[in-house]
């Protein structure tokens, strides 16, 4: 056990994941009220919108007026995704409240390249880029490189960890090649393939060529596996999952509709903190915001958690 | 990873679990369509009903239309559950179709044979001695002992791998007393209070005490972490689970409406499968039941995997 790491940082991406699948509406008022909710839980970092093109997710057609309308608290970091020059020229608009930061994202499945963005892999390189270079000649400091479906596709089926070592090394040529310095790696079972012992693999392999680099993980709970999964990272030493709360999300992918989203952030901090782990988050607070969640979005929730309650609330019933 | 099992046993109490607690009414004849279908998928053991009093459990009602329908497949052990002598007489009478075992089951936490049962620990070994000598009476064997609350409770807060080691301790007492011969230990998350350590800790203390006896664990998804779970048992060698197809069954403890129920049958299998144990189990036609469990209950099921299909069907396409 004495990879376990002291702290996980649980990087909040529920406005973000939930709000864009929603068929909603749901209302920007009701937006800023979770997202001001969340930032109240003690959790740091906070996925708030993507500025992309409301024609394909209309519901973040409102993304500026959220960003506008939430309430700040200092010592949190608020962040934003998007995917073009447009999308980042919209971020910098609110530079003073956003962190602004840029990433290299790739897949490690070219059919899925195919599918979600119709390019191939080698039309991605070039395209991520020109995207980099944008980001750098504005400014942003690009250090995270994201390997998408790294543990499996629906399109391509299995991703082994030499695939995952493969796309890293493009991305790191890119990175070479356009000055950016990369920092932090994330690794997402975007379709849910991940099982522990692929996490041990992939993890293991990454880790090897690249032990100076941060690793997180973004996992999808569509098969059931996310806390299974998180729970072998975290034996490894992983300390950063991307999460939402109650589940927020959904897989948008083809043949899965009604499929779970990400990772609960309220389970995963369950998690941590019986095993002693700090995350520095009030989990009976964040049950509250996930209860809120569901009924912001008008349906039931995948996280089981909101709504059995914490083990506190009853050890202290117990008591 | 030299302690994983070859093979790993799914006991399905989907039947027995889900149609104790769904609001229905469920007839009959689609009881009987879920058992039947289940026996198709591979599954050996499939708990069909509950011998209790219709007053207290409305949806087994028919228990005995249910045993006397369903059309039973060679090689499947059929089993029922049923907690006094009524109950067992009832079963009885189902020798030629059930497969008949008796119990000694306790509860490692006071306060909830107090709310569950409305006795003393001491009270419930008294009525647990009783119960195990009708049995013995009447030709039927005792060989598994049970403990539920295994690993916490929602009236009583945590409870201690020494707690449930006293517990085995008192039941084994009577056991000797009644001359029942214990080969089977079943320990229950009840109120879904586990997570991984405490299922290796408490694992790891009664194996100790007891290396010759064959655990199953029974896990409840109350809190989303029960894959997580059984995995840390599957590393350490543990075989048998009870799990419910689509998470049939829910929580009927105070508090937890709409929380989950079991852990799902096919989460597991999934699981197996891909870590490359053996379940006997034809995941995609499980999945399939599943989906079938579903429309007969007329709502979502906690299963993330039956909404999302196996990692084979998508393999398949993909090549």
């Amino acid at each position: 056990m004495s990879d376990l790491p002291k702290h996980v940082h649980v990087q909040e991406e529920g406005p973000r994941e939930g709000f864009q699948i929603e068929p909603g509406p749901i209302s920007t008022a009701d937006k800023i009220r979770l997202i001001e909710a969340l930032a109240e839980t003690g959790l740091k970092h906070i996925q708030v919108c993507s500025f992309v093109s409301p024609k394909v997710v209309p519901g973040w057609a409102d993304a500026e007026a959220v960003v506008e309308g939430f309430k700040a608290k200092p010592g949190v970091h608020y962040t934003a995704l998007w995917f073009n020059e447009n999308g980042l020229n919209r971020a910098l608009a609110f530079r003073d409240k956003l962190t602004i930061g840029g990433s290299i994202s790739l897949t490690a499945s070219e059919a899925f390249t195919k599918k979600n963005l119709n390019r191939t892999h080698a039309e991605n390189l070039t395209a991520m880029k020109k995207n980099a270079t944008a980001h750098i000649a504005a400014g942003v400091a690009v250090k995270r490189l994201g390997v998408m479906a790294a543990f499996g596709c629906n399109y391509q089926g299995d991703i082994t960890p030499a695939q995952v070592v493969s796309t890293i090394e493009d991305g790191l040529k890119i990175a070479a090649e356009v000055g950016a310095d990369i920092t932090d790696f994330s690794l997402a079972d975007t379709m849910g393939w991940a099982i522990p012992p692929r996490i041990e693999r992939t993890i293991a392999e990454v880790r090897s060529r690249w032990p100076e680099k941060r690793i997180t993980l973004h996992l999808h709970d569509t098969r059931g596996l996310a806390v299974a999964n998180a729970h072998a990272a975290i034996k490894m030493g992983i300390d950063r999952f991307d999460a939402t709360v109650g589940g927020l999300g959904g897989c948008p992918f083809a043949g899965q509709k009604g499929a779970a989203g990400n990772i609960c952030s309220e389970e995963l901090v369950l998690l941590c903190q019986e095993m002693g782990i700090e995350t520095g988050v009030d989990l009976d607070a964040l049950i509250e915001v996930g209860r809120m969640a569901e009924e912001i979005v008008g349906h039931q929730l995948p996280s089981e958690l909101i709504h059995a309650g914490s083990l506190d609330a009853f050890r202290r019933k117990a008591a």
